[in-house]
């Protein structure tokens, strides 16, 4: 089990300290970052209480942090609050349409330090933000995993043209103890525990997508964020536990069209407890159908030319989502509005991002 | 440093021991196989003496083996012997052709029983029968590794669909110590040295393609036996030391067409000793040009529904290349010449495979 903190493993100067902001929602005190304080204190919090507004969370003494309720939500977003999720932790998404930060990492309250093989604590954060920082290599595999890595570089028949890699835009962290497994996995091997520490990062090539799970995720708010929407879950959905699989989705159809990486391996954390696999097969059973159009859907849609930003490659892909989705579910044309809404709600608080886009776009093209 | 053989870590009934033969390119006495013997000696070898035929080759007593030189090959290949390269590790080919098994795994003479973290020697012939008797996941990507390993599955968001995965028709194993590097970053970093033990198997997923060594490489000689020419290099030809990637793309861009998965990661090796850069570097310099136009060309490969058996694939390959990279230099060509002759080869050699494809692909396609 994870222990008691331990100050050893904090590097002196915390990197990317005012640049980062750690995105949390939740619907309880925040006791459990007592454990990750010497990791975490230095930085930036956005918390996003789920459920009853009228609930005090309390957050242990000497964080730095703004939280935000559903009033605060339905207060700064008006009629566009609509897109975003309530009653499930799709609402984090909304802290990362408020932060101001480059970079943002999120985690879920059951999540404690892990230990490496060595006895260590972990300082899951450090290793998203090295990740972030080093480049990725989506165009070709690299056998040795991530060739950047101190003692690692890229093997022989890696070609030249290719060494110099793309930027990672998103660092998909893993998980010890309770694996992120679906409700019919949960019933049928309810001991499983991952207990193997594998030690790597790696790109996922350009082309593959993969389950995002937004339980210990980081990104690079720039060159991603209005794609990690997290879309619309729980109350009043006909769906729940989807909203990272749906944000991966996207985000990676995005970041292969506009050439990012996407990582995923180290860091681990310490996940703690099993959700009710009873209530999340009520919330997941649509999505367990409907990921199989889903995935053929996301492994075929391409993106034009034009869709130079990542808003622009949102919109496109909610005009494809709405075309082909819409005929699976209903469901999907009230996301592809909702997509719109979130780009709309994402420009709307971020104004200078938009106009810094319009500006490198021309004159012609601003809003 | 890699110890003794101990006896504690081999299998009570040694895996496929009727179904699989070890192959060795060699120029000198196998005393290497000394240190294998726990794990080897069970399974049949056979070596392929590159050089001087004349030279007799030593291999410690105890081992079951068939052992050709150049004159053997000449003598039972003809004038197709001039697909098998001389003078280059890249004969080993030769020993896929004339097995008769339905696995092959193939090693270098510098290779030596790695440990894994816990101390233990690791049987990497072991490791890889695991890897190829369990299902491939090239389709979608796991972010646990390989779901079908013990203590692992496919995590939430995996469509169902996809879990039944594919047949695996490759396993690439890795090296500690000696990593492997081309020459230029054998020159800038004579130095370094693999340590890092990643407790992980995962399949490369379609489109994607690597950088597939020959050192520790294990394969379903049923499924993928005809693609694996390792080309032509060393004596008379412009390269050298691209025999395995050669046979790692054509071999990946047909099990993709095909529906078969190709794994990398366990089992590890100890490379003993990095071989000489600067002879590296007059080997590999045409490559490290041409591969900048090979990946291109593998990467937009596409073979059409009637190429339905490995060599049919491989035949339309060899006229892509012929078409496409003899522009490039007119040792592609002869390449493309040496593939079909290649497969000519085979068949000669596997009568009664190709008389079943026949069979299977009805009357009118027999030969």
């Amino acid at each position: 089990m994870a222990g008691g903190p331990t100050s050893s493993t904090v590097p002196s100067i915390p990197l990317l300290k005012d640049e980062l902001d750690i995105v949390i929602p939740t619907i309880r005190n925040l006791d459990f970052l007592e454990m990750w304080r010497p990791f975490f204190q230095p930085y930036h919090l956005i918390i996003v209480q789920d459920g009853d507004p009228s609930k005090t969370i309390k957050v242990p003494e000497g964080f730095d942090y703004e939280l935000y309720n559903r009033n605060d939500i339905n207060r700064i977003l008006g009629p566009k609050a609509s897109c975003i999720s309530f009653k499930d932790s799709a609402c984090r998404c909304f802290g990362y349409m408020v932060s101001k930060k480059k970079y943002i990492y999120t985690i879920d309250d059951d999540c404690f330090v892990a230990k490496d093989p060595s006895g260590k604590q972990i300082n899951a954060l450090e290793q998203h933000i090295k990740n972030l920082l080093s480049r990725a290599t989506p165009f070709f595999f690299n056998t040795l995993y991530d060739p950047y890595r101190e003692g690692a570089d890229f093997v022989r028949g890696y070609p030249f043209s290719l060494r110099e890699g793309a930027q990672t835009a998103v660092s998909h962290g893993l998980w010890l103890n309770i694996p992120d497994y679906d409700a019919p996995t949960q019933l049928v091997k309810p001991l499983e525990r991952n207990t193997r520490y594998v030690d790597a990062v790696l790109t996922i090539p350009k082309g593959t997508l993969f389950p995002m799970c937004g339980m210990n995720l980081a990104f690079n708010r720039e060159l991603i964020g209005p794609a990690m929407y997290f879309g619309l879950m729980g109350d009043g959905q006909p769906i729940g536990r989807y909203d990272d699989m749906w944000a991966g989705w996207c985000t990676k159809v995005i970041c292969d069209h506009l050439g990012l990486g996407v990582k995923t391996g180290l860091p681990y954390i310490w996940h703690s407890k099993a959700s009710n696999p009873f209530v999340n097969l009520k919330k997941e059973y649509n999505g367990i159908f409907w990921q199989e159009e889903l995935i053929p859907f996301f492994q075929s849609a391409t993106l034009t030319k034009e869709c130079t930003t990542v808003q622009k490659c949102y919109i496109e892909l909610s005009k494809q989502v709405r075309e082909k989705l819409g005929k699976v579910d209903p469901y999907f044309t009230k996301l592809a509005d909702a997509m719109v809404t979130w780009i709309e709600a994402w420009d709307e608080l971020n104004p200078s991002e938009s106009a810094k886009l319009a500006a490198a776009n021309g004159p012609a093209k601003a809003k």
